[in-house]
């Protein structure tokens, strides 16, 4: 297990679904910050299950407890630690999957590396509960990055075949950002959000789930941030955006459709604007080049495959008794993870947008 | 900058496009390994430029200079150090280059960062050239795999819009990727190659460029690799490979179309075989559950942008007078990268991998 | 700050003296090892402060909260985190110090680290308390090194000038370390444990305080263990031994003294016995050459400074009034910090050793 | 083995005694920088054997060959690599001692740990000549600290028994450094030098060795460099002075010393001096509190132990016959390496000091 990423703004987790509690140490924020708990606690909720009909029904506090590295309201320079109990949990429901693997999980490659001792209730270390502190530090994160002005926000792209329009890719408000983060399904055209929630309730109904893609954007960034050839600034994301569980594909600008552009098409071409500011006249490679920011809009598309935990009777094998058997799973689970992932790619955008401006020095400048 | 990567096979690179030469220290290699230089020198001949009308008419020798490590024909323990020797450089093509930004390349964030003093000749340390020393490594890597059964490979799945099959997901033979690994362009359909050949010659025709899609596998791998939380197989595999020059997106099995998929289509479900072999009947998670591989093979898309470098007229801006300009690159480009990257992706597959083997202690056993 | 040390076995330290807990999360144990927690509690014992005359009369009950990473009676493979409540706080004790800096503590250069931000409080993020899970992740892995046959153990080798007898260099038998383990002040020659103590009393009864030196030793170690040229068994051990508080100096074997020999005498000649076991005639290097580990007994020293809180008045800075003052140190003190420090110097003796045998695949074999 | 070290200066080494050359790769290096290679040969020729009777006859010439990171005279921000040819190499010299292990030397836990195919050629991997590029790594971060006001420099403090005196704990001039720098024997002391040299001589005529202590300062440091809990100033200048050969203690400030002391005679009482300016009465701390700078001079010793290669008759064992032999050791050695060692110091001192600065952020302040 490798639970510590990040070089200057540094997050070690910690805990299992059904441990006593989960957390996280959080290395690197500069000391004399006032941390607005209000903020990080709206971001906990936006990811907590438990809140609508659309999430599971599984209702986690999430509460948030501060042991260190935060004195006199404000942050010291020492590590902020946090730890949040786990409750509300039904660790009967899983006593039957100690030799079904559950198929799509990590069940099976999980009990090989560790020789059967391993927490497989809930999910263990695997669990998408493991997230919520990575919410956390993101919250801290935004509200670092806030103070330079940088804002991250996404939308939800598609849920199944459903698709939102998308990001303009030349120049994103602030106060969209803003919007989206209140929603509960958050789309750009509204309508399509509705549409979005039915289908969801739709496929829950038979007790299957459904995948989707996030789209989310990261600006106002300096220009030149990113560490090249190895901590190309797309490298760092994708490499903590590939922690979040289920998730399958990441894609900067256009991503896979630049593949099929050709070069006269797909190149971004400069221009002094009237105020002689650099832009560029469109944005296809994502705000990125060289792995170095360019200060227009960073924009990635992340792809979430459907839940794996359905309520539909399926084929596995019983590892005790080597034989080939069928498997319902109980419980209860997200029919559609894509809109509680959404509130973690955030937090993961944040975390490693102020990893790489404390590393460039930039932060103190 | 970060030029180091890797945990126990550590790789680290050096050199600009139009410096002395370039190289690596390769650190991590077990003592006692006999390395077949021609099979180095085959896997560096795969990406080398110059070889038909394809690539690009610059005729790089990357004769590969041992400095280190090796000894009485066996590697000692010690890291091996290479260097490449830049040649057949035309530097002047580039003099005008300085104020003059070129579209979608990472001159502009690059001066910017580096406050002007990078070396901008050829794309300096942001040059594709810099892949030659990663090619060497893989091919090292790719050799002490193959003791342990472990084969990587891949064709070229699209350019622009002509697809290449699919691998068969399920099961991929030594024999086929034996047999893409002498094609100039790889591919399992042999007549899409032409299809494709002669969609890079269209495009050159015009001074323009075209993009692609590689895909790629490992196969043989054991149950469990990858150090989640956030050294998932994924994590790692995808923060290398982001750092190959023009390389936009990742997906790991069905991708960006499991998003469209619905839980019961898309899970892998679970059966013992006729000898009580461990199988899935799909493997749309490409080999890898919860960051963890599962024996199944491996299976990676990766897209790459139309090069950048095109002889068409591009607008752009001039930094020094602070005006619009006009551009039309000279000198001698790839039409298309995609077929000398593929080799670069394999050789990032190949680190990646032999990484996690050692850090597993597998390789020890 | 850095709260993170190791590569595969992994301390993630948190707190601060006076704030809610502290703790740390430990990464890296193999799965299925059942902890001793009779052993954990026992070494956390030896540590803690309040058992005695000669250490301070705080009583921390140093109760260890395991929140993660056990299940079953077994380590699960994802990392243990612990916490320890912090009671039996004098925070007031400590109100008057904002100011006025302690001399030879870290108040001073921390205040201007942090912006005046630090928790200042018994000493913030820079109190010995810090230590305590220190002990207890050494104590986990003594219990792992003791399954491969490795012991670790210690005495002090002087309080002010009282010096205890050395090690035997060429052996030192198990049955030698389990009795130091249960002493007050562990010695090799009892009658010295006494004067010690008297000594310690001494200075106590004035305010007063001492220091000493701690000589420790690991045994039964396998031949090769350490990463040169920059992870030396020296380099890592140094590196957390210098994290101390109040460790001032590290040698090995024969240290400093070695100096002043010559060759023909320092040179650690090779013979085989009589059973063909390779051995040295002596052992001045401390069982180390050239960064590695040769089998024979790992010996080091470490010198502690006397313990810097002291009742007698002293001359220091007021920051706030930029005046020379005079300071009085109130609260409860240990008149010499050997005997605890000692704890502490095994543990990560024991955490370093761990870590170089998990990296090394030897655990595996 | 592990070749790489540091956080934002970064240093990897390759090589081995007889390789073709060994080199290192310099990554973090700000760009802009102009390097003064006068400067940079002046630091190698100090530490260049074969200058002076008191070395070795090795005549090594140490051409450094810069192959990246500079252009227009400047550093660019891309790693600075260097080799250096290994030349008037007498490898068969060496070839007896496949099987003779030296006494003291790496050769025999090497061997075990490389399985034999370790190059044991002059040390291979673990000879001294690999200090050579951490002397030039060393002179270059030395002209960066200079832009700093940050000056290193130290003194022969023993040689066996004969002692210089300490440097000024209070007070360090720059003038003493350069005037220090200059000289084949560096003392304070200039009567010193000769009765050390004599010494030395002595010894060299019967084919002897002998050890010594080196001083060394860091001068005019801002406050509050140091990452402690685990990265301290003390761990990480400790971690890298136990990778120069035959080191084998390291104290800061009064050291191993401070240990027999009493609290009240060993604290370092502040006081503001007339200008306001805050001072300490004395330095036994070596101006390190709490892992962290103070800005009065850091202060640390080193102990080296005599040279291994002795031409004096030794007992050893040979690992092919299995039995006890008598070992002469020919070629050419340093009857005493201090002199060519402080220089090492120095350099490292510089490494990690600049390593410090650019990662506090001040460096750009």
């Amino acid at each position: 297990m490798s639970n510590t990423i990040g070089n200057k703004f540094k997050i070690t987790l910690f805990g299992e679904s059904h441990s006593d509690s989960i957390g996280a140490v959080i290395e690197g924020i500069p000391a004399g910050i006032v941390i607005d708990f209000n903020k990080t606690k709206f971001e906990m909720d936006r990811r907590r299950p438990g809140k609508s009909d659309i999430s599971t029904s599984r209702n986690e506090i999430d509460d948030v407890k501060i042991l260190s590295g935060y004195f006199n309201d404000k942050t010291t320079g020492s590590p902020i630690s946090i730890t949040i109990k786990n409750e509300n949990m039904k660790s009967k429901d899983y006593s039957k999957l100690i030799q079904n693997m559950r198929p799509s999980h990590a069940d099976y490659p999980a009990k090989i590396k560790f020789n059967g001792y391993n927490d497989y209730r809930g999910g263990g270390a695997f669990s998408g509960r493991l997230t919520a502190p990575i919410v956390f530090a993101g919250a801290i994160a935004k509200q670092i990055l806030k103070k330079k002005n940088i804002f991250i926000g996404s939308h939800i792209s598609s849920i199944k075949n459903i698709k939102d329009d998308n990001f303009n890719e030349l120049e994103i408000k602030t106060e969209l950002l803003e919007k989206l983060r209140k929603e509960k399904i958050p789309t750009i055209n509204n309508e399509i959000a509705i549409k979005m929630e039915n289908e969801i309730l739709e496929y829950k109904k038979n007790g299957d789930s459904v995948g989707g893609i996030v789209e989310a954007t990261i600006i106002n960034l300096p220009i030149g941030l990113g560490e090249p050839i190895f901590d190309s600034f797309e490298s760092k994301l994708a490499h903590m955006l590939f922690s979040i569980p289920g998730l399958k594909g990441v894609e900067f600008g256009k991503g896979f459709e630049v593949s099929q552009m050709i070069g006269s098409d797909a190149n971004d071409e400069y221009y002094y604007d009237e105020f002689k500011n650099i832009k560029t006249y469109s944005n296809n490679n994502g705000g990125i080049l060289g792995g170095l920011t360019t200060s227009m809009p960073v924009i990635f598309k992340v792809a979430f495959k459907p839940t794996p935990s359905i309520s539909i009777k399926q084929r596995t094998i019983n590892l005790e008794t080597e034989e080939n058997v069928e498997l319902k799973i109980k419980g209860r689970h997200d029919p559609c993870i894509v809109p509680r992932a959404l509130v973690v790619v955030e937090a993961v955008a944040a975390i490693v947008t102020l990893d790489f401006l404390l590393e460039s020095g930039i932060y103190y400048g």
